[in-house]
């Protein structure tokens, strides 16, 4: 079959065929996290969002062939599609920055300390972010933006996020992260969530982050640190 | 000063200290685009959203300091930082993709042609997901995801996007893009802006955004391309 | 005091004076809904929107004196009281239709009927709206257009409503109104939700709203009924 | 044919029968907004919604027919039909309150100073939430709450409003309604609009949602205003 034969139904960006990735930590093992809160937020909302983004990436192909469709019902598919892409790679980032022992080592005291003013800035600020979704659903999320600069960003939902960041620590607002375990008591889950905290994925995810941006950031990082 | 000591109001994260980016092509000479539409969408869109970025960071530094805030107020203006900081990044990528000629070369012929099956069936896509969103506000985004998928993403303002991705070519569906030259006719628009893509750009975004997915997409890459 | 001179502090519209309602039947009486969970959502959702609400009103005023905000930082606040007044407004009209046996009379099933061709047409697209929120946000509601037109309408968060509409039937599809109780099944929650309705509220809003919608509903009324 | 045999797609919730309201003024008299700028509005916005939302709601009845249809994808539907519905239904509030001179009676003033404290708090808010909006889109609402309370909305898109409010004076900020004739400078055309406000349909708006409000109003209406 030659290159452009191909139909879009086959083609990667229609394939629809993600598969879910495991939970790289003992659910049984996090401090504050039940097991049962764990698997089901595993199982339901990340497998179902891959689920949910597979059966859409082959909608779209379908769609594409009917020439007479309206722009604006292909775009509430592509909004779909963006929100279980969305829901895929927060949940996948969440789950694996989880498993850790909250403890943050020196490098990343520094880098966030010189991004905020100091280490505790940065914790209230996060920590004020996840509590003002309290009650409704988002996340928080520390990311290293294009050009090198560091920030909490608030998401209203699986569709936001900052164009071109990386996310270094991600925080699942969603009452479904919490509720089974907590109810309504947001501050204390983000509580437990902070106590579990794989810092080192975190300094894997700021090292491939920050060889991405290269010099600028290099630049950047000196300038801005003070004597 | 010691390091922890430095107050919120002059670290990075808060400092309120960014710069617009001058226009990278000259605004007189874009076929279908006028120069009057270019320059107002520079300056007051995109300059009035560096100038607010920076009021927001400052306010945040300020609204950090009172402890009886509630959340869900900072939280308001977290948004307005994600909504700026989107608008900023997503004119600057916008504004330094264009003033090409609006022709892709082989390499990315090939790159698109793998991902979406011809690439025609990528230009139809993007196309149809820029004009899903006529008549209101948003962009369609085409970006390398952390996968090293490449896929249009349908962004309904400038809080949206896919977390972890790279955009590669950026597309202005507000009205402000279009309505001085166009008025409705948003679908006239697409046709301009596809004739003025600066692809070079695109491509040296392409390069740099898959070196930092490295070894995954380099597999990828491989195993989805048939003999 | 003078009327001119009356701060908009005191001002109705500023005044941050709601009070909660009480529930309006009995939280351990519900069938498949327990008392914890009815309690937590009144306490915790609903009371906590009145006063956040309240705390918001106070804040506008006090922004509106001052002459040099940017008008988007107050935009933030007035989203926030719309969010505030959409909740408070949608958890009242939701606690007021519960507490019932979930039989419509036959009243209501001719409406529904003429509405959407059969009543279980209707109920069918309700559950169907409602489920497609599970495991995230939002509402799913029947309401009467300012046409005296009925539909299920699809509600994002608590800003959505169509323009003018009158909600008769109001189900809450954020997770703090099922994990306690069903976790990610969301389609149980809405079965038992289905079971407790009390459609006699939902006549009382019926008769209000049509006749606030007056004579052009009457005249729709007779014309779409075949004989 | 029997009532119950009734298929969707003839009942009135997804007939998609919608017929587009004429202007109800002459467009080419209208103080500082172009017969140009309001025919475009009239016939691609407006005019378009309503087509849109005929599409929708025959496709949704198409849709209701599949059993195996993923909730999800029946909700991205009616989320369009909320944004057709919202559009159609906003615009022709807009349109039906332009026309006037802008001058709003005592009767008028009186129950705004009521609300607000004085008719200009209320005119600066109303403005100053529309301004808020510059550069994006949504729309800014004076309405009548439930409990017969004045407000002035902020709307983010089609989708928003507040639950059981009626709109009495409705302002359009997306920018097709002013960037054909002002470009960026979306003050100029709020000072446009207020020029053209016909204050009469407002208060008429205002008497009829009085009127449905009933009781309730009438007595915050005594007790609220001081001898």
């Amino acid at each position: 079959m030659s290159e452009t034969k191909k139909s879009a139904g086959v083609a990667p960006a229609f394939a629809g065929r993600h598969e879910p990735r495991p939970l790289p930590f003992d659910p049984s093992k996090l401090r504050g996290l039940s097991e049962r809160l764990i698997r089901s937020h595993w199982e339901n909302n990340y497998c179902g969002a891959v689920k949910a983004l597979n059966v859409v990436e082959q909608r779209l192909a379908a769609m594409l062939d009917d020439p007479v469709l309206p722009p604006y019902v292909y775009g509430d598919l592509k909004r779909e599609e963006l929100l279980r892409t969305g829901s895929v790679g927060l949940h996948e980032l969440y789950f694996a920055n989880l498993g850790g022992d909250g403890e943050a080592d020196d490098a990343i005291h520094r880098v966030l300390s010189r991004a905020f003013g100091t280490f505790s800035t940065w914790e209230a600020e996060f920590r004020r972010t996840a509590n003002a979704l309290a009650g409704g659903s988002g996340w928080a999320v520390l990311a290293l933006g294009p050009e090198g600069d560091l920030h909490n960003y608030w998401a209203w939902d699986h569709t936001s996020g900052a164009p071109g960041s990386r996310p270094l620590l991600v925080l699942d607002m969603y009452e479904h992260a919490y509720h089974l375990d907590y109810g309504a008591a947001a501050a204390r889950y983000v509580d437990a969530f902070m106590q579990n905290v794989d810092w080192e994925e975190v300094s894997r995810r700021l090292a491939d982050a920050t060889a991405s941006v290269g010099t600028r950031y290099e630049t950047w990082d000196q300038t801005s640190t003070p004597g």
